[in-house]
């Protein structure tokens, strides 16, 4: 064997040994990219296994699929997921894989109607290009998911979660496709897209979702201080969940808090906790979940 | 060159971009080895970054320390401590450096005098080798904290973080250590230790603290379902709080919450949550922190 391979081979060793003693990375995920004919450009995801996910297990897995999901937020729902999940936590929940999908355009992916963000006429934000949602849901039903459960040892347990435009995604992709995931967790959505979107489409859609098996937890924040849309936001928004609540039976599930003390900008990772609490520890939701797992 | 050497290389590079291509590993968090002296031991600790924290900065970040520290823990804490540090939650607290300790025997090193866990008269526990917290706290003070001082740009603000036995740890070293960390997380602690250990030794310490700039935050769960010894682990628990806020302060600050829906084993995370958002975003933390960072 030639004498620089041997001393390459060896340095390499050397240095390898040495990197790891002195400091081993910790890993919590993996990032992929997808080339999306749907979205017509390159989509990165990223993918926290649990725990228990080896190999040599046969064992299936519930998903969450979180919108917005840069890598931040994905630290963030897998911390909240691992510590409900593990047996100090008391198994609260079950262990879940979780997906993140980070946004390319948030404004156009996330919304379902093409329009600015007005309340009352006025004109709260230009939303340039917006109207992606059904687009984007295409993506995740056609291309992710099916890329998802080829990958990886899924069940049938599909949880959406989404906050604040990925809340409004969420509750439109309950109205729309309710059999595309088996529970919605929105919080904090923007009811008042497009002159309260998700009440005005709920009428039409809302006898299909009595038919379905599903869950959906919904969190309200106190956003009294940005004034009246803010008011009207939690206003739009109880009005969702009474819509929702009508139609509850031994199928259909539906959980929500308000949280008085929180702000939209601070709502979220309350919304993730107490929401996975309520869908996945709750009697119902557990009998359901036996049946999946 | 040696063809073999250039076939390596070209071999590595193919190996290397196909793998980073397809999966690229999301790292979190180093993990180390330091052979402990004091110890007698080699011990391991999981060190978390900040976003922000960068090899091109010149900034000082505060230091959480965590009790019970393995990967999960590490993964769990992370998560909540950089949601609220992030922009998108409205920067509640500051970023952090977080520095996990796992266990190599929790019943000798969380625990301050030599006894099993009884309760009037009654064992509920053995506790094997107990005893340690000062040793143990010797080793965080005088070797890991120098080492994490040495490796990377902190600043005055140290927290202790601690659950349970965890939480008697940190109750100890406040009360006997009140130099060592300014802010001091105490999630239901085991008040039933050693017939009312944290307020028996508060008597002779809480003068001490008096004197002292620093903060604590402390979380009651109910335990009550447990019986007897989960009632008197709150009322000696409501007993140090109030002995804490006693001597409350313009420098000595003293938070707390009582979880009446959660238990020993569901108030972890919550109590984390609620703790570093009272500690580090209360109007007084918020300006001594300005002075730290």
């Amino acid at each position: 064997m030639p004498y620089p391979f041997v001393s390459l081979c060896g340095s390499l060793l050397i240095l390898f040994s040495f990197c790891c003693f002195s400091a081993t990375p910790v890993e919590f995920a993996k990032q992929y990219t997808y080339p999306s004919k749907i979205m017509a450009e390159e989509r990165e995801y990223s993918v926290y296994l649990p725990p228990s996910y080896t190999q040599h297990s046969t064992q299936s897995y519930p998903v969450i699929y979180v919108l917005d999901g840069d890598q931040s937020k994905l630290l963030s729902i897998s911390g909240v997921v691992q510590a409900l999940s593990t047996e100090e936590l008391e198994n609260q929940i079950p262990q879940f894989i979780i997906v993140a999908i980070p946004n390319t355009n948030r404004s156009r992916d996330l919304t379902p109607t093409q329009t600015d963000l007005i309340y009352k006429g006025k004109e709260l934000a230009k939303i340039p290009g917006s109207g992606g949602a059904d687009k984007f849901l295409n993506f995740i039903q056609n291309e992710l998911m099916p890329q998802i459960e080829k990958s990886y040892r899924t069940n049938q347990t599909k949880v959406l979660v989404g906050m604040s435009f990925g809340g409004l995604f969420t509750g439109h992709a309950l109205l729309t496709r309710p059999e595309m995931f088996s529970h919605y967790l929105i919080a904090d959505a923007t009811y008042v897209w497009d002159d309260n979107y998700l009440n005005r489409i709920a009428l039409g859609q809302i006898e299909r979702l009595k038919q379905k098996r599903l869950s959906v937890y919904l969190a309200l924040a106190n956003n009294d201080h940005i004034g009246e849309h803010g008011v009207a936001n939690r206003a739009w928004g109880n009005g969702f969940i009474a819509r929702l609540n009508a139609i509850r039976s031994d199928n259909f599930h539906v959980y929500s808090d308000y949280f008085p003390k929180q702000r939209h900008g601070t709502v979220q990772m309350l919304a993730w906790y107490h929401g996975l609490v309520a869908l996945f520890s709750a009697p119902s939701a557990t009998a359901s979940m036996k049946n999946d797992r």
